[in-house]
């Protein structure tokens, strides 16, 4: 028996989020479909461990997940039974061996997402699966200033729930900026960890100071105020990617 | 009653091509909802008017479509009333009036097509539905040296069969091209106009000259052959949009 941890790729469009709901197996999950692939080249255990739980709708590029297995070939022939064995918008990029302790959420330093715009005043069927459409188009500027003072160490309670009840709700942000190409505006976000549906939260608000419909000045007031989430716009999931979940070497 | 000439966008995947079948409203088909779109708005027409017939899975970002209609209000107005009747893979992106002759396939002076390639060892959900996974990744060089030799005008016949039997198998190539961009292959190619499934054919060829499984000697060869079609590998639909068609101004 080993440990495996592999790095999962998926288009979230058909999947009713990451995490298998309890009591049913009719509502299709990547965990599902994932534990689905391994019991049919032979994996008896009870459940895979995993980094994030993406929502409804929410993309990754480089989710984490860990198992336990007995296996008889090599790794890469373990990563081919396992490509063969999954649907067509989830894929294993990698697989190796790790140490028998290893856990995907807990032993991860942080987490980075990507989320997508595109400013266009119709919408755009050929980009309407991965990305947002604002419009009138944001002030990039607004939204980068906003961005530079979300970095750092801060109560993040107004932008999200913790992950349990009554759980911490700050959160060190190391990474958050705006990259423009033509039409196309990108967040990328890296933290050690998130709280619920916080960079949905994060990227609603931060468009609203660039349609400014919000004040900039407001944020500064929104971060470390402890208490419920009061950012009530929430960006739609399909926007947001998973991109890398960071461990120690 | 006026002609509108209309500039479209579809996501091809959930569509059985552009024309739509005779003898059956069952297939979805780009022609069929749009012509279902415009009945709703009072259209009584009888069919509208196309530039080009994209294969089954093929996109467009800038498919044009023209028809007659008896419209009482503005052409925004009308755009609007299109979008809000048309499924959420195809969109009217810009719409106006024209002369009463325009015919959208006729009055072409060129098309542009884009094929996209990704090159992986694992498939990629994230891109399946818009690129062609490539693997062993070709070489840029050599497919660059191919492209280049497709330029001017050619018998392209053993490329492809005309629109119609017995037809003129010479098209006149104004630009084609490859640009890499990290593991990205995309081919542009512009011409007066195509042979059926011409542009999947040649992409699938120059692939072979780039993975060094056909000789690029043997192109020229190919190129400028009248007859059959005698080039087999056809890249999938799904690679390609059609990006433009060009009128006089």
């Amino acid at each position: 028996m080993a440990r495996y941890k592999v790095i999962l790729a998926y288009d979230g469009t058909d999947f009713y989020g990451f995490q298998r709901q309890a009591g049913t197996s009719k509502t299709r999950t990547v965990q599902g479909v994932f534990e689905t692939a391994l019991r049919r080249i032979g994996w008896q255990g009870r459940s895979i461990l995993a980094a994030g739980r993406t929502d409804t709708g929410v993309h990754a590029s480089g989710q984490v997940i860990a198992f336990d297995h007995e296996w008889r070939h090599t790794t890469q022939d373990l990563k081919a039974a396992l490509n063969a064995n999954l649907p067509a918008d989830a894929v294993v990029r990698s697989l190796r061996e790790t140490k028998a302790d290893f856990h995907p959420r807990y032993d991860a330093l942080s987490r980075c997402y990507r989320y997508q715009i595109y400013c266009q005043p119709v919408r755009d069927p050929l980009r309407a699966r991965f990305a947002w459409r604002v419009w009138p188009q944001p002030d990039l500027a607004r939204m980068q200033r906003a961005a530079v003072s979300l970095v750092g160490e801060h109560d993040f309670a107004a932008f999200g729930a913790p992950t349990r009840p009554g759980g911490a709700t700050i959160r060190r942000v190391l990474r958050a900026e705006w990259v423009q190409e033509a039409d196309t505006l990108t967040f990328w976000v890296v933290g050690n960890a998130f709280l619920y549906h916080m960079v949905r939260r994060l990227v609603g608000y931060q468009v609203d100071i660039g349609q400014s419909k919000v004040d900039l000045d407001h944020l500064k007031t929104m971060l470390d105020e402890s208490g419920h989430p009061t950012v009530q716009r929430l960006a739609p999931p399909n926007g947001l990617t998973l991109m890398q979940v960071v461990y120690r070497p």
